[in-house]
């Protein structure tokens, strides 16, 4: 049985070693079992160039090591030193706008300029040589958050390599990118820039690709890394923590390819109810990245959450809630940013295990129940999560939809995959995250939300599903544009005409809009034509009055549903509640303000429950309770708050 | 009698020869009598330097030709191709924070840059070479949208230019510039800069130089080509498309002496009725500028509307109504923007005749039914369009205006003009725009929105204007600065106080004013002295209660109205038609929700009628009715949303 | 006794001799008696390199002399002219972001520049050596509101000899800056850079000393131009305008110690009563950097105050109210931005003395009226404004606080000394400005507001004040970085956690939060643990429902009173009254809607009445009314807007 993840990034390069020993002491007070060092100490590896100072490493490795403590041994690439960027000025990162930035944050580097990679190979080298051997040595993090891009001319060269990679010849690359407009045909590949601040609105498609070059070049310094330690400890499993939120620099998908283990940050946005719903979001999600094997939320925080221009203080036991809903969708533990409040620097305020305040605090005496009470959750590791649901996820729609000149500014692919997202969390259903090119056929539905972009395969991909007997909801601004960030031609959403049963002249972007339902639309209509799907509901009033407005299609053996607005919640939800009811999806009986969560191992199955609400709920649930390691007497009364798994 | 335009930019280097030969087929079955080809053509005819292909525009020129379209043939300067920034960086626009701008957009160059100017001329010989005797053409289209300004040193080095030309000496500079303030004296031409990007407050006078500079160093470019182009077509109209918004990049009044035709582009930005009155503004404001000749919508969308942030669809008819309104107003047609919908690149979103969803659409359906109706229109084309009422224009009271340091930042010259032209919009009453140093003699009234800056020679005109028996209504912040945007002192409004009849000691901005009337202002308010006028209405409440706030004094044989404040529309609409009928000007009896614009030609009288009201309108009128081709029987009935042009 | 100052900035280069002529008649009439000459002059008096223009000047002085008005003579040391940065291009400013600034507007230089310190001392000089004997001279005016930063590499330079300076060794820097975080060791002094745009996040200490280094720097600047004007003139007052706002360049404390006159340009942003309440605090801050000798207001302006955008004209009287104010308070006269209104450059619609309407004005006539009253007020110079509350302030405080990542961006230092400050005048009850670490031992009552940075030295320093018998009110979010901006570890306010009996283990910013007592709080609260306080209210409701939200500690002699949220108006008056009455604070019964301030020299009290109110007000006082040189008979009348002087 594994183990799962307990404790988070540690920086004893900021402390003193009496603080190390009483760090020590308090990680095994609370059940930590790993921890991150060194993410951002190249500084005090290597002072000056070529000089290493390793001694103090050697110290915590052992201390902890003999502390029973395992060590994440992160690769420091994420911030060069001060003097790299005096000796390698050219490696500075560059703006769109040719602002070449200094040093003095992190991420000061870019990460196409040849001095950087030999810099970051080298103390990645260094660090594999010196601990490879290291009994603590349990994971390698490599660098932090990947996403760091750049403009310069380094870059320049390296996106032109990449695009005649991609395209070949020119001529290929002039008609992707529809070069004929605003003249910009090119006849050289040295006159193609990235997209550089310039006079008006930029090329979508080069932005487009501007955005996969450097999902693709960072993964490639990524696995340079990789294949360095790979070499001197094949055993021990590499990874890198994957960065999520309003901002997506790569590809992660494509990334979780690349990684032993999949693993993500998430600091949620919201200091109420939002927070739970993105907490469920970003551990499906990631689960999805990791193809539905178990992953490890890697960084979080231990007592804030983000709201609007401050930080929100996590209630009594709301940590602990947040780490077993990551916990329950198949995250390997729960890991922190950081283990100790850094006591200056820029994040300073940035919450901890251990904060300012000390460990006489409430906050730690949470880490260490929450620490202590894990190893009982143990077994589930492994176990799957199952769902019969697939909302499609592709990252280069969202990229693609980050255009500034779509027909409305609040188009917004994230805000649209999560109010999807939303309504199953709501109604208790669970969900995987897919690719829209993936084999959809072990789902009863699919949903596409604003999926914008969608190369030709895929459509064929998500039709063949259906054909097959597959269902489908397809939402409002979907199947616009192709591969190439072009119109599919002939009627909107053209990748996806056929398979609807219906056609869309002209887009109505609205404030709001009504439904001859009684319901209620905002931000978009459209102006549908059908040609084969029934109407389900219809515009109210306005230009499209009577219009269809949602929509159902027969294709081949299966259903293909569509809603040309973005429905208020309630619709929404009852909109998915029945279309999942005709697709035969498992719908259970939700209990008021309780999350339920289901795993299954072979016979076993292990039931999540986890008490948002602010009074008790009774669960006719029955089993073995593995947080209070009790067989159930009667229905799991669940205290406001609480929490339990169920094991049956 | 000529012919109406219809048609539109046409973008033929986008699509494959197979679309052209459906082009003009649709442009046969749509009426299309003429597209403007090649605009933004640069890197699709001089793919290299100095290697032209001219094939694919003979090609197409002679299918138009032959399809009966006949060509407004562009020259593609607005966009040079990627190769041209290479070869000559030094050309590339520079902001005035010193950002150097790259190519991937459009308009990337600096029209100062020799490199550029050399260029621009090349190709413009080349297509002229080429083009002179073909049969299709029709008129020269000289660039686009003539407005890219640059900081870099050629602007500079322009600027100094045009300064010596404009000042002769220095002493004359530092006067004008009144640069004692802040220890600006210049001693030397060479220390002159553009307003580059600064510490803290620029000179006001030296940005309004800078205004001026850019209009004319823009409108030295465009004379180099007209001249070449004059040179090889000495009978083939020339022309530029105006572009106007809430930008003003040049100064159109001095322009449209330089052009065959007048062409404007026009985009309303609202979805609801302040479309339509910002169609009748456009239009007037195009007319005035042609000096009362007829002039061209060049550009329009087919099927949206900006409406922050969003495009607003336009609904059934709204095309048609739009289109008629500009011809209403003297255009020579109804040109879009553009013929088929690009199906990438950064405009890809942009409305157009041929939309996404192909020919078989409500849109394409639109457009052919209109250009088929627009012949039986033929007639008023050479017709004047009467009015009894000038609003005074001028751009450089609206450039000295967008200084930042004003009274309040709520002061806003094109809003003020606006809100005066709406009044006479609203009340039915045809309005001219002119220069206030126009001879105004043949107008019973004229009305000074706003008009901050005013040259002694300007204001005197004015004055002898109404002297000679002219009536003239000014508002607040007029006659402030004088043409070096210098105070006119010894109180407000210097340059009118003595036609006024009254006296300004300070300014009250504020945010809402009552006065004694019961009527309401907003933004401003003024501590008026009076040496002669009457006051009319006066301030109620406030430090300036009982103080007056409109006024009117005898002057000559005329009369000189004053509003010191932002009046309420309502408010704003009863004094212009006081004022309107004290001044004997024909106010028609308006019908409810119907526009009305009346053209004339010797004896014969046609009148336009839009209805963009909501229901049924009954209009007493009779004569014949071009659009239905009949002569009407009994009052015209015109439907919600529909037009008619009735001749009497 | 001495003679009140009344002027203001004159700009003669900016007019003609006639007009100077005029000028001088004027000023005799409005009682003017120094004017500040020469603070924008420097391209008048050194057109070209070297070439001195004294003559314009030479004139004025005698004008002036000749006319009984003294000279507060600039050195014109803010506006190098366009020739210095054309030779001197490296000595142009450059922002964060690397962009160099141009000439143009004023303040483009750098101070840490060796050709620009060079030219300043060298028109100083030339200066001195001209004017020295001239009988007009009565004081220096050195530069213009101290405060222009910049980016470029020689301030790279002089801010590492000052941080070389300042830590001695790159270990204690390290420390200090908390390196160790993001791998920002410094192993050279050359890889240090100013705070430049960077990544992400900057070093907040690094940004905090950047803050120091400027305020030395300019410092440096102004005593090298003081020295030689101190060579020429020994017994001529030196002194400089600082300028104070939301932006707060300098140290103005620590500079106090370098002027011989501590003189204060104000502007408040307000147009309702809040001017008068920044007024008073204005007044009070300058004389707390006083050290409370008298002091001067420079600059205000004549007629407007700054409101959101708009510029609010004052009221009649309310100019005369304001310069009351600040003489009220310690202010040795009102001097005005400016003598003249400009009639063109960046500030033409800056109020003046003399509008631009001329003399003839309800302006200039109060102007007159309160120049002409002002001599009687001239025996209240050199007396004592007497305090029993000393607030404390501390800019290193506000540059640190000033730092984006605060757990709330609701955290405003000025906002939260206003706030305290409002409280006290409000009540009517006198307050100083004091210094952290200055001896407090005068005062019954300090207030510590949102001292968020706090050395050991100046905690210590309030402590020893409370222990000796001090009351002392902490508010929230105090006492929480060192001076070296890094946590007080071991529980918030770490400071002062012994001082105020408690211990707070978290922060809870909120948006608004209840007490018990019915008050309420909004911004911030805290998880308060007492470690022996007394609650004196408690939060109500939400997660901290029922723990202490105000405090009182007695702490050896004294009481240490505590508050964690920001009170709303009413609740914090309150709670500075009962704590200032339990302080033995004297608090005057207030009249409602007059300000009243005292002022004490020996046996004799002069009580200054200020009638801000609407209405007429009647107050209970004797004595000798020094405005209309008149013994009281009965208790004083004080009309809406009037104002008093009554000497007791």
């Amino acid at each position: 049985m594994t183990r799962l993840y307990f404790g988070g990034d540690y920086n004893p390069e900021q402390w003193s070693p009496e603080v190390w020993k009483e760090d020590i002491a308090l990680m095994r007070r609370a059940g930590v079992n790993l921890v991150t060092v060194g993410v951002f100490a190249w500084s005090s590896l290597e002072p000056e160039p070529g000089r290493y100072e390793f001694g103090w490493l050697d110290q915590v490795m052992d201390l902890l090591h003999d502390g029973g403590v395992q060590v994440d041994l992160a690769t420091p690439t994420a911030s060069p030193p001060p003097w790299f960027s005096r000796l390698h000025p050219d490696a500075l990162p560059v703006r769109a706008d040719g602002v070449r930035l200094t040093h003095g944050s992190r991420d000061t580097y870019c990460a196409s300029a040849p001095a950087y990679r030999e810099a970051a190979v080298g103390i990645a080298r260094a660090l594999a040589e010196r601990y490879s051997g290291h009994p603590g040595l349990a994971m390698w993090h490599v660098h932090n958050e990947y996403g760091t891009v750049c403009y310069c001319d380094h870059a320049a060269a390296a996106f032109r390599r990449w695009l005649r990679h991609r395209y070949g010849d020119l001529d290929r690359l002039n008609s992707a990118w529809n070069t004929a407009f605003w003249s910009q045909g090119y006849l050289a590949w040295e006159d193609i820039q990235p997209p550089r601040t310039t006079q008006y609105l930029v090329n979508p498609t080069q932005s487009l690709d501007f955005r996969r070059f450097w999902s693709d070049e960072l993964l490639g310094a990524f696995s340079e890394q990789k294949a360095i330690l790979r070499g001197f400890t094949p055993h021990v499993p590499i990874t890198t923590n994957f960065v999520f939120g309003a901002w997506v620099p790569v590809n992660h998908a494509r990334w979780a390819a690349e990684v032993d283990l999949v693993a993500i940050d998430h600091y949620p946005s919201s200091a109420g109810i939002g927070a739970e719903e993105q907490t469920a979001f970003g551990a499906d999600l990631a689960r999805g990245w990791a193809g539905g094997r178990s992953w490890l939320l890697m960084e979080q925080a231990a007592g804030t959450l983000h709201d609007r221009g401050r930080l929100h203080t996590k209630e009594p036991g709301r940590m602990a809630r947040h780490s077993l809903a990551h916990i329950a969708r198949g995250s390997r533990g729960a890991m922190f940013f950081q283990w100790r409040a850094s006591r200056g620097g820029a994040e300073m305020f940035h919450s901890a295990m251990v904060p300012h305040a000390g460990p006489q605090t409430r906050r730690f005496g949470e880490i260490a129940e929450f620490g202590t009470l894990l190893p009982r959750l143990a077994e589930v590791e492994g176990s799957s999560v199952p769902a019969e649901v697939a909302i499609l996820w592709d990252v280069e729609a969202w990229w693609a939809m980050q255009s500034t000149q779509l027909p409305s500014s609040g188009l917004d692919y994230l805000a649209a995959v999560r109010a999807a997202h939303r309504q199953f969390w709501t109604a208790g259903i669970g969900v995987d995250f897919a690719d829209p090119g993936s084999d959809l056929s072990a789902y009863r539905l699919v949903v596409a939300p604003s999926l914008y972009l969608v190369s030709e395969q895929k459509a064929d991909s998500i039709a063949r599903y259906v054909e097959a007997g597959g269902h489908v909801l397809v939402t409002y601004f979907s199947g616009i544009v192709n591969g190439d960030a072009q119109v599919w031609l002939g009627g909107y959403p053209g990748a996806f005409g056929e398979l609807l049963g219906l056609r869309v002249e002209e887009f109505h972007p609205v404030r709001e809009v009504d439904l001859a339902s009684g319901e209620r639309g905002s931000l978009w209509s459209e102006d549908l034509r059908l040609t084969g799907a029934e109407a389900i509901d219809r515009y109210h009033g306005g230009v499209l009055d009577g219009s269809p407005a949602v929509t159902r299609n027969r294709y081949g053996d299966g259903l293909a549903w569509y809603v040309s607005t973005q429905l208020d919640d309630d619709a929404y939800r009852s909109l998915v509640t029945k279309v999942a009811g005709e697709a035969g999806v498992d719908a259970p009986e939700p209990v008021e303000g309780v999350e339920m969560v289901r795993r299954r191992s072979g016979a076993i199955t292990w039931t999540f429950l986890i008490n948002h609400g602010d009074s008790e709920a009774v669960v006719p649930i029955t089993g073995y309770e593995l947080m209070s390691d009790a067989q159930l007497v009667g229905p799991l009364v669940l205290a406001a708050g609480a929490q339990a798994v169920v094991r049956a």
